[in-house]
């Protein structure tokens, strides 16, 4: 067996290394051995492996055999090619300890800088630059931070005493202390190390080097790291690589400097050299934010030379890497170190811009550029964003359930949101959780906020599909009704008080934060259309409503994929026709049966009880007349209510095929639940409160998720899907009449089993055929289903003998699949994954894994009965870029998701098409993009 | 092609066809064949096939090309063989009309007898028999018949004519009605055919025999026998056949007789002759009742001859059929007519002494014995049943959700129902539906009714588990907890009213029935002992107690499957323990959880601040020490009576394993949702009522069978399941030094995902370990998971790497791949069934074609991974025969069902080996079985 490499050096125009090795070397060390091989200056030094860390864990949190013989080869290596000593005291080198991992992960681990000092290498230092107060300055920095790294003693313990000092002498700031001064707090600060910790400060070089790479590998696995790793779902690595480097000093006099900068303006995405820099400072020192530093083409008058060679560098990292760099950078008296290189983060705006422009320099190709975008950050352009220079006092965190920025006043009651609105009043809408009740305050509050449910709670789709921004689940937060306040960690905020939610962040922010509006550019639409340019997938959109259509037509949809006809149902004047129709519903039902059976029965009656029993009969068809009088009565009102919204939805979507979908949620869902709306529909009705109020309760289900609703509303009640399907086609012939090119596909919801799916596709054929007949219309129709019950994905090849399209409801199948309720989820899945028991929210992310499974096996059973099976989705994942990835790959026809969502799904399903071509291992590949 | 054969000919001593040809000439034409063909006298016919009606509906409710021509070749055979002819006015001919299909349907379909009757026959008839009396009375039952069956002439139009005769005749009965009388009401008769019908009465025999084959073949699909093979699942026949056969009189005087026999008495499965008669009667007279009949040893007296050769017969057939036989006859001057045989229905009682008998009298071996019993029928020994004498009031059906009979008081609430008991007083309890605080009551009750919830409703699994009779949904009944009293169809039932339930049939009763205990025999051990024998599955109980680990084990049980822990919580004295720890579990959650967070946070809090921040933790943890002081010794209080428990019922299952689930329902379940429960426990806890109400509260789920329960609880509260683990270990290791044999598996509920169980795993090994270090002892134990979850079954590969055993949850599994909420589905699962959108209840049936594959999925996924993974079922489905059959063909291990069942299980399991070495078509199989 070959031995395992753990260490690779670079210096000056030779490195073991190179940029593709991050995996091994880390994004820092590879860059840095890049660097080193492109003939760009970095200070010597040397990366101990990602494997060398993992090794550490594997063997029991110690050295692996041979690290050590490697550690000191390659440090006399180093000390060989500085011409100075690890401790010396006439020309000690120091060197920085770093960690890296192949994914960026900024500040979670450890660092250790000045390594080397000691009393004797201080004196060494002195010597060699003249200057008594700067080491024992890097003296004292480099015993706060080993106390701190290595041993993890409280920045307080040394600050207490910098603090004395300064109070004593009198002045303000670090910098004002003499090195008398400096020399005495070092002695102090090795006292509180000893008394801390029990032990001595190392004075052995080498004792401090390796206790430093040792913390460096513990810096993996500390909390914030893990959760740092957890939040930004960055999975497989190895462990992190160490980084040991001769230091440089950007503080040894006004020919030093030391920078951060970019190749581009990494905010506007302009092609302009952009940074900044501190003369004679070190790194600490910008971050400490003392002073200010000053923008980078101002170092061209400073140290011309310097400057000169990194704008050479600039120029030769970005062709070399072609993408936006970020460096950083150290000038030692006169002379430039390169000490980092990477891939820039950007904002949405300028992500685009870069890449557009990068593709017009012919650095790249468009299919490039199409990747380079992170489809997800589109959001930030879509919807409305806080002025990032506002300050935020943020009081709690829920789920970011549906993006945007919104200030307003609080509220805890929909309609009086809506009183609120109509006096122009901005209110956030805080509830524990929102029904379809809610919907009108929904609909005109500027966010919403509530205490329970999770991703896909009502809230949140509802949100979503709005385009308004939501925070779900927010646990922390207890609301009153009754007082009209809510209470967050002791903090009371009332009815009227300002609040903010970015649905970004999934943050609550006290007070009234001022929100800045961002537009879409013509590099945007470019993109954009390259994106259109690969993809093969259709992207539909979820819409409701005329608005939600047109906004979605603008954004690009290529139809409707699900039209939810029961949000149409809750309109205000229509409601009560929902409610009629719902509470009589079963009584038509059952008393025609029982009038049905009485009248088969007659036969058998003896002949002296005939006229009583039929006495019964009459006084029951009377009463069954009255309830059916009732039910077809709401019938009749509510279809020319539903023709009129569809005539609307299918004038915008001219030519494009648009998805409805019939009746879906539980019945209970309509019922009023109040009292005194108990008693208006009672009057309506000609019934009494009480019958009104048995009949809510009874319609009351444990699990309504579970219960009649969907296909099984349909099915026992057939009269609402025949309504439904005759406003559909009777809206399509009259639009048909003006011109319009309109494809309705009536979709029946929750099916699962064949029988369901045949007996309904039956009934709504019939009403079809009539309504074509009565209207001498032609119309291309299809009747199809959803597959959101695993049962229906389980046997679709039979489903598929009567569906002519299926569209995957992966909402309701994660939810039936894994068992959870979405409303009731916060209670353990934001846990879950916290604990890495589940990898991610699989309401948020396909689980591909295990709905996947059912997906594959609905689409190939499906497609085995009718090979030209028209297939989407149109549950939330259908606007999750890893979701896209897999319906295309699964050979799906379309995705829809909510309007605002749509660019993003045309981005994704694009960068699917070139992920294909490029069959990176999966995880590399996606850091990749974002790194 | 071949042409189809329409007709299949018998005569005596010769047929066209044989008992082998069900399917194609019906039951009683296949026998009737088979008799002729084995020399037995029956009236010569001839059979039109089943699939002649099939070509009828097919084509169009016509007759197929050919029958026409067919029918009247064999006709004339039929009056050649007879020396008669049809409508003759000398010898003339009359036949019978008679459906049969493949599978029995006593009354469903249509019969016409004595066709061939007109004026001009009737003369021929009296010139034969000269009889006047009998031809006149012969054609007024046809014209009856006919007008009922073929025109739907309603039967009390023509008794209201036969009354108005009687009156003015003044004699009461039909028989004593003159010839002449007869006479002129056939004249009325014919004349209120025409007056109903708008049509003649056709006097052309041919045509009278056309209408009435066309109306049988009509009567196969009228409601009546629709609802018939939907209520007994009779699927997948051809049509009915219809069998024409030349009449014989058993009304020709005192040489003539008709009777129906067994081959041995069918109640009591004694071997002895057993049948009745009536002298000079047709068959109808049998069904009137005006005459009792005379037992068949009687007939020897009477009609010796004939009686010999039906003894002879009786012999023949039954050595032929090897089966108990149920024939009737008719001897006609002296001459006996075989008009029927078939295999005898029999009470589960005679069905196991007939089955053992035949195997003494080596009739039959073991194993068809074995086959012979219809497992459900097992049910009728095992639970009391009502005097079948006594007369039952029925005044609504619900589901049979639990066998057995009961009469008592009914009461509405579960405590009311346990205070009269302990005053000896037997109660039915009903409910619109129980939960588990309703377990006290339930108990003690003799019955259960409930108004909604399908058969695996809490209800219905409940009284299973404990033998109780159960009736559930009976949606009919009303139930006002206010008034105390129940409304079904107007009646109101008070409470101390005594009510009858019957489980089996669904029956609810008025008044108070006597009930039969009824006792298993020697046979029944026998019979059992040989299935035993047969088997490979092993069958095991669920149990949750000491007595129905006893009852279980007394059946047979050979171990227990499901253990449920948490039906021990229910104890009244443990349920404020649970209560207290469910309450502030959450709590102590939350703030151990801010404690932390701000102890890690110091480092960063502003010198001044920091003493008020120390402040405010010490605050929040003083707190903490106050709920988790409530959770841990809730916990403690819980842990020796668990312990407890586990010690009575591993005594009990001594040697057999006992498969323990821990903690499964939904926070709620438990908690006091009463005012003055909320306040008792408040004033426990040292809490504020207002408290224990928001927190009961906020404990509440939308859909909470899809919320925080099972292993989900078992991870955001492990203490609960750690307790548990001690607690079962402990009583392991207890009983184990008492010689006890005890096997535990631990089995974690609710698994849907790898996390989950592998980290649950852990936290119960870790328990195991520590208590069999403390204990020293050395326990054979494993861990295990329910397979309930869909997505658990699609990856078991995964779950199956750390789970040892698998037990298939099939009511979790069914619930949510078919999104179907057990205790909702009453409102449309009948309704499906009834409909034919559902074949079976998939909660009473295993769903072999849509669960079944998620169970076959995860069998095998999981035995990839673990090839020694022990497999069983502990769903309802575990004492379904047909699902047993499923899981045997699958390759399971055991399956587990409620005590009452494991003998029907322990007999399924053993006709599930005995088909598979016996692969008919499975359809054919069961009918033949049973029919």
């Amino acid at each position: 067996m070959k031995k395992k490499k753990y260490i690779y050096f670079f210096s000056n125009g030779r490195a073991d290394g190179n940029a593709s090795m991050k995996v091994l070397l880390g994004g820092k060390g590879a860059n840095l051995a890049e660097m080193a091989n492109l003939g760009i200056s970095v200070p010597p030094g040397f990366t101990i492996t990602t494997e060398t860390c993992q090794s550490y864990y594997k063997n029991n949190k110690s050295y692996p055999v041979g690290l050590q013989s490697e550690i000191d080869k390659n440090l006399t290596h180093l000390e060989h090619l500085m011409g100075a000593k690890l401790g010396d005291s006439k020309n000690p080198l120091l060197v920085s300890v770093r960690s890296g991992a192949a994914a960026s992960m900024p500040g979670m681990m450890d660092t250790v800088l000045n390594l080397g000092l000691n009393p004797n290498s201080v004196q060494g230092l002195i010597r060699k630059t003249k200057n008594e107060r700067f080491p024992w300055d890097a003296y004292r920095r480099f015993i706060t931070m080993f106390g701190n790294v290595v041993m993890g003693i409280q920045h307080h313990d040394f600050e207490e005493i910098m603090e004395r000092y300064k109070k004593k002498s009198n002045v303000k700031n670090d910098a004002d202390l003499s090195a008398k001064q400096l020399k005495d707090i070092c002695k102090d600060f090795i006292a509180i190390y000893k008394k801390r910790t029990g032990t001595s400060f190392p004075f052995d070089p080498k004792e401090q080097l390796r206790k430093a790479i040792l913390a460096v590998f513990e810096s993996w696995n500390n909390a914030r790291a893990i959760k740092y790793r957890n939040i930004y779902d960055i999975k497989g690595l190895l462990g992190t690589a160490v980084n040991v480097q001769a230091m440089v000093f950007g503080n040894m006099g006004n020919d030093s400097a030391t920078g951060v900068c970019f190749t581009r303006n990494p905010s506007t995405g302009e092609n302009k050299f952009y940074g900044e820099f501190l003369l004679n400072a070190q790194g600490e020192d910008v971050v400490a934010g003392i002073r200010t530093p000053e923008p980078i083409t101002d170092l061209r008058k400073e140290i011309p030379k310097a400057y000169k060679i990194l704008v050479g560098i600039r120029n030769k990292l970005e062709k070399h890497y072609k993408d936006l760099q970020d460096m950083e950078f150290t000038i030692q008296e006169g002379k430039l170190f390169m000490l980092q290189t990477r891939n820039g983060k950007r904002t949405a705006h300028s992500a685009i811009k870069i890449a557009v422009d990068m593709v017009k320099e012919k650095l790249i190709d468009k299919k490039t550029a199409v990747s380079r975008i992170d489809p997800n950050q589109l959001d930030q352009l879509l919807h409305p964003t806080f002025d990032p220079k506002a300050k935020r006092n943020v009081i709690a965190y829920g789920l970011p359930a549906s993006p945007g920025a919104a200030s307003g006043k609080v509220t805890f009651h929909a309609d009086e949101a809506e009183k609120l609105a109509a006096r122009k009043e901005k209110v956030i809408l805080v509830r524990i959780e929102t029904s379809p009740e809610d919907i009108g305050g929904m609909h005109v509050a500027q966010g919403i906020l509530t205490t329970r449910g999770g991703m896909t709670s009502h809230a949140a789709v509802v949100a979503r599909g709005m385009g308004t921004c939501c925070v779900a689940g927010c646990g922390n937060i207890q609301i009153s009704y009754e007082k009209e306040e809510f209470t967050v960690d002791g903090r009371v905020v009332k009815k009227g008080d300002y609040i903010s939610l970015d649905g970004t962040l999934g943050e609550v922010i006290l007070g009234k934060l001022p929100t800045v509006e961002t537009k879409l550019s013509g590099d945007f639409s470019k993109l954009m259309k390259w994106a259109d340019e690969v993809r093969r997938l259709k992207v539909r959109t979820n819409a409701d409503t005329p608005e939600d259509a047109k906004r979605a037509r603008d954004f690009g949809a290529e139809g409707i994929g699900l039209c939810r006809t029961e949000h149409m149902f809750f309109d205000e004047t229509r409601i009560d026709y929902v409610r009629q129709m719902m509470l009589v519903a079963g009584d038509v039902r059952n008393l025609e049966a029982v009038v049905e059976e009485m009248n088969n029965g007659l036969d058998k009656i003896p002949k002296e009880k005939i006229s009583s029993f039929k006495e019964e009969i009459r006084k029951l068809k009377k009463k069954l007349d009255k309830v059916t009088k009732l039910y077809k009565g709401a019938l009749k009102k509510l279809m020319p209510m539903q023709r009129g919204d569809f005539e609307k939805i299918f004038k915008i979507m001219n030519g494009l095929p648009v998805t409805i979908r019939l009746l879906d949620p539980p019945i209970h869902e309509f019922l009023p639940k109040e009292e005194y709306l108990q008693k208006e529909i009672a009057k309506k009705m000609g019934m009494s409160f009480k019958e009104v109020r048995d009949k809510v309760h009874s319609l009351q289900e444990i699990n309504p998720m579970l219960g009649l609703r969907g296909c099984r509303l349909g099915l026992i009640y057939p009269d609402v899907y025949k309504m439904q399907a005759r406003a559909i086609m009777e809206a399509a012939c009259n639009v048909k009449k003006n011109g319009i090119k309109v494809i309705p596909e009536i979709m029946v919801p929750l099916v699962g089993t064949e029988g369901e799916m045949s007996t309904l596709k039956k009934i709504i054929k019939t009403v079809v055929t009539n309504v074509l007949a009565e209207k001498g219309g032609k119309i291309n129709y299809k009747i199809g289903t959803m597959i959101e019950i695993p049962r229906a994905a389980l046997t679709a090849d039979q489903i598929a003998k009567h569906a002519e399209f299926f569209s995957f409801g992966t909402n309701d199948l994660t939810q039936m699949a894994f068992g959870y309720s979405r409303d009731d989820v916060g209670s353990f899945v934001p846990e879950f994954t916290k604990l890495g028991i589940l990898e991610k929210d699989p309401f948020q992310v396909l689980d591909q894994e295990g709905i996947g499974q059912l997906v594959e096996t609905g689409i190939k059973k499906g497609r085995q009965t009718r090979p030209d099976l028209k297939i989407g989705i149109c549950g939330e994942h259908g606007g999750d870029p890893s979701s896209i990835e897999f319906c295309h790959r699964k050979g799906m026809d379309y995705v829809s998701c909510s309007p605002f969502r749509v660019p993003i799904a045309r981005l994704a399903a694009a960068q699917a098409v070139i992920k294909e071509g490029n069959p990176l291992p999966q995880k590399t590949k996606k850091r990749q993009l974002n790194d």
